[in-house]
């Protein structure tokens, strides 16, 4: 006769031998390798929490610390490939099959260990895609996540950085899996109950906070006057006409720089109240001075910032906030939000091929996709209209009658003709090819499919793609806007010109924007101080961002 | 000076007044009215909960019983628009504003007062587009919920239905709003804690459980002949050929006639493990045999179903379940996975145009979207290959080069040429254009647009869009499905010829289907207490379901 509940009699196994190392859920830092051994077994599907940003750091250490004899070809399922541990397990063979979402700073590392062998790979997601194969096809036997404090029920806070937390715990703790939270503090009553106990079956007091990475933190200071052009242009060639009011900004400084510009430029050009009012976003800090003159209704956030905590919590009627003042972030359903409740999402990326196609992947790195290609994507299941939404559907298709006609997302990528180094954002064959060739992969690396891509956005100008017709326009278009890279020369001057009479391509002048006054005076705020005296002393950078 | 907490201030304002008639968070039932009348506002931004399933029925009631000349205008945004209350706040002036997901059962009704001006429309939403708004620009002041029971301290339980329930707290709560729910009794201790206390405002005890409605029970005796071969064309037609795995099924008896053929029909066809073993699903009762037959491994599900509660709790390997050995479901992500971690929906409609365009709506009758259009459509942002997925993506485009092609999701509609009452499923132009016309909407209310469309399956055979090149070879491949309807008449009988030599239409005879196999005793079970035979009883149909 089949058994109907063989996971449930598997956990309470788990929680049977993990409890000889415990009292009660509690498991101390000294008895974490044993526990470890004990509570997991080869072959186990894993998710070790970690994304961008928060790092179940103690864990990950402990995991890579366990004899690979006793556990080995554990499946990982996780969002962020990030500390060296999360590698040094697939190179000690206690984990082989790896399923992931973001790889920033192991970029060259998980590169070469996919070359080697070493990592058998399931896919490279977004984040909103890998949750959603937690729930079907990649749920986790044990779940490794991180807290700030537990109470001995294993009730759990995460402060500002709820992030995955949720996510992991539903799909893990209500398919039969198990639950290990590291903390830093076992306290009598959390601030606020971000997971209920009932879904926790250990925890595992570490004395210090789990790592956080600053990572949306931009000093104005190092924004360049091209970047500054760039954000003039976007303002007021996109945002202004358009009238995008719900929006996401990726991470560069090109975005920083629009965020900067919002009260000085963008006040100018009359724009308070008719953009920008409602934000999918992290707290970026370069966001203070548009927040502080009013500018901004909204914002729900993915994760938190370092620094950011206190002032958050002093701007409760703009973000997201618990019962405790502090900022409740949620990754999942930011990500819904980005994908479904936005109109635009504009970042920077490495390369740009003649189809619009873009990728932060080269031939020696992979970083992996986080959210972007979700949130940068047109999503077929949306059904509310919106202006800008609407507006962008009728210039990519001018043919189909109104009420069948769909809008678009507008997804804008912005950036200077050539990046770091000196390097050329616009390429006439992306390196993710080349990677999908050595890897054998089904499908590139791509981060924005050119299907998806509506303008271009460079020192050079604009290039609205949503009013090219056919491949040839398109192509002529992006070449139009790539400045003296080689896919810039290579442009038909004709054509490209025919494109700017026809308003597919705009230029500075074309939009009344003149160079010369793209100049680091009209930021609104000029260094990490100034973002730090704008919120009244309530933003409090990490060290490394202070020299005064 | 500019407050920014003003959203938490007006909600200890709220709690004060509201505590008046309250003892801590409970307000008895004698209360309710003055105590909503306490706490709400003119022109607040309302959710009451309610889906296809749960209702917060009694606060639908209070609501609907508020004095209209202290609480008006309200704006509601809801997923359901289901009980009569919802719409009779409308007329009786209390709310002015609808943004809402779903109407079934009030479809004829909403569209009279849509037509008379009692409500200004938002928009008519998927439900995950409208939990996205929840975060970004419709974020609600207050929300009124339903659980089964609470503690003193608020702490909820939602027993099997927890569906929508943690986004709408998280959206309101977190936000400055106020979260009010209703329950059937307080206890000392919830059975799990679905939703922390901390979160949870007020608590109304009312003595008995919230409405739910078995929505997903299809009863096999009325499944007709037809509608057998319709599953078989598509289990031996897509199924099987694609090897979907994950997937997800609409509500209707054609689907309800695959899930009862998989053990039979799909057994002799070799499929067991290789097709339909991970789902997003309701807990459907017509998936019983399946299950007890071995081939389901996993279900995620929106909400639950009544009767299905012991079957579920009992068969905890396939379902997601709680501490409690009830289902735990949740909408929001069951919605993610059904667009990003399936390869397959599949559902009915009620009618479908030249170009594949479908709509559940008529001229008077406004059902809404539910779930359909998100996880009938077709997800840019999805970056992880799946053979179903890779397959469909190379029949759509078979002339982009391998890793820069991407997959498609199969999106199949099913159902009879002559649907209900015999009316055609097939028709020149949709009534939702009607509609449109009628109340000047931006947007047709279109379920699935036909772009995102891949196949139509009728009784005549199997249309693959996929392999369609252009407009008129979409066009004669519906039409070469649509059997008598006047569509199915007008086709270009060469043409369809020639798609049929190609494989893009395939009858019946083509796949090896005699249609006179096509017999009832090839479902697995053939009425509603063989069901509960199947599931040893642990089945318990609701009585209007039963006849023995």
């Amino acid at each position: 006769m089949k058994r109907w509940a063989s996971q449930k009699a598997a956990r309470e196994a788990r929680i049977e031998v993990g409890s000889r190392h415990a009292r009660g859920k509690v498991v101390a830092l000294t008895e974490l390798r044993d526990f470890m051994e004990a509570v997991l077994q080869p072959a186990d599907r894993v998710c070790l929490e970690g994304d961008n940003q928060k790092q179940a750091d103690i864990l990950a250490g402990a995991l890579a610390d366990v004899d690979p004899r006793k556990i080995h070809d554990l499946h990982m399922v996780q969002s962020g490939v990030v500390l060296p541990e999360h590698l040094d397990i697939f190179e000690k063979g206690i984990a082989r099959r790896l399923d992931y979402s973001y790889s920033g700073p192991q970029a060259a590392r998980i590169a070469r260990l996919l070359f080697g062998g070493h990592i058998k790979l399931g896919a490279v997601h977004t984040y909103l895609e890998l949750f959603a194969r937690y729930f079907v096809d990649l749920t986790p036997n044990v779940a490794l996540i991180a807290a700030v404090s537990a109470d001995a029920d294993g009730n759990l806070y995460t402060g500002p950085n709820t992030e995955d937390t949720p996510t992991i715990v539903e799909a893990t703790s209500f398919k039969g899996g198990l639950v290990i939270a590291q903390v830093k503090e076992i306290v009598d009553k959390v601030p606020r109950v971000d997971i209920p106990g009932d879904q926790v079956h250990f925890v595992v007091e570490t004395g210090r906070p789990f790592y956080v990475e600053p990572l949306f933190t931009r000093d104005p200071a190092a924004i360049t006057e091209t970047q500054i052009l760039t954000a003039m242009l976007a303002i007021k060639g996109i945002y202004a006409p358009y009238g995008v009011r719900r929006l996401n900004h990726g991470i560069g400084f090109n975005t920083a720089a629009i965020e900067l510009l919002l009260p000085t430029y963008g006040g100018k050009l009359g724009l308070k109240g008719k953009v920008c009012t409602h934000w999918a976003l992290n707290p970026h800090p370069t966001l203070i001075p548009a927040i502080e003159a009013g500018w901004v209704e909204q914002i729900h956030c993915f994760g938190s910032e370092v620094g950011m905590e206190d002032y958050v919590a002093a701007r409760s009627d703009i973000f997201f906030t618990g019962p405790d003042g502090s900022l409740r972030s949620n990754r999942a359903f930011c990500q819904t939000a980005g994908l479904y409740a936005c109109d635009m999402f504009i970042g920077s990326t490495l390369q740009i091929d003649l189809e619009g196609h873009s990728s932060t992947v080269t031939a020696t790195r992979i970083a992996g996709f986080g959210g972007a290609p979700n949130m940068g994507s047109d999503p077929h299941g949306r059904r509310h209209p919106s202006e800008p939404w609407l507006m962008a559907g009728a210039e990519a298709d001018p043919d189909t009658p109104t009420p069948l006609r769909r809008g678009r997302k507008l997804v804008v990528q912005i950036g200077e003709t050539f990046g770091e180094k000196n390097e050329p954002l616009f390429v006439e064959r992306l390196e993710a090819l080349l990677l999908s060739d050595k890897l054998d992969l089904e499908l590139a690396p791509i981060m924005v499919y050119g299907d998806d891509v509506t303008h271009i956005v460079t020192e050079e100008g604009i290039a609205n793609l949503l009013l090219c017709r056919g491949r040839d326009e398109r192509e002529q278009a992006v070449r139009g806007v790539a400045g003296y890279t080689d896919v810039g020369r290579g442009r038909d001057r004709k054509m490209v010109e025919r494109l700017r009479e026809r308003g597919v391509i705009r230029r500075p002048e074309d939009l009344g924007i003149d160079p010369r006054d793209a100049d680091r005076r009209m930021l609104a705020a000029h260094s990490i101080k100034d973002l730090m005296l704008a919120s009244g002393g309530l933003y409090r950078p990490p060290s490394r961002f202070r020299n005064w």
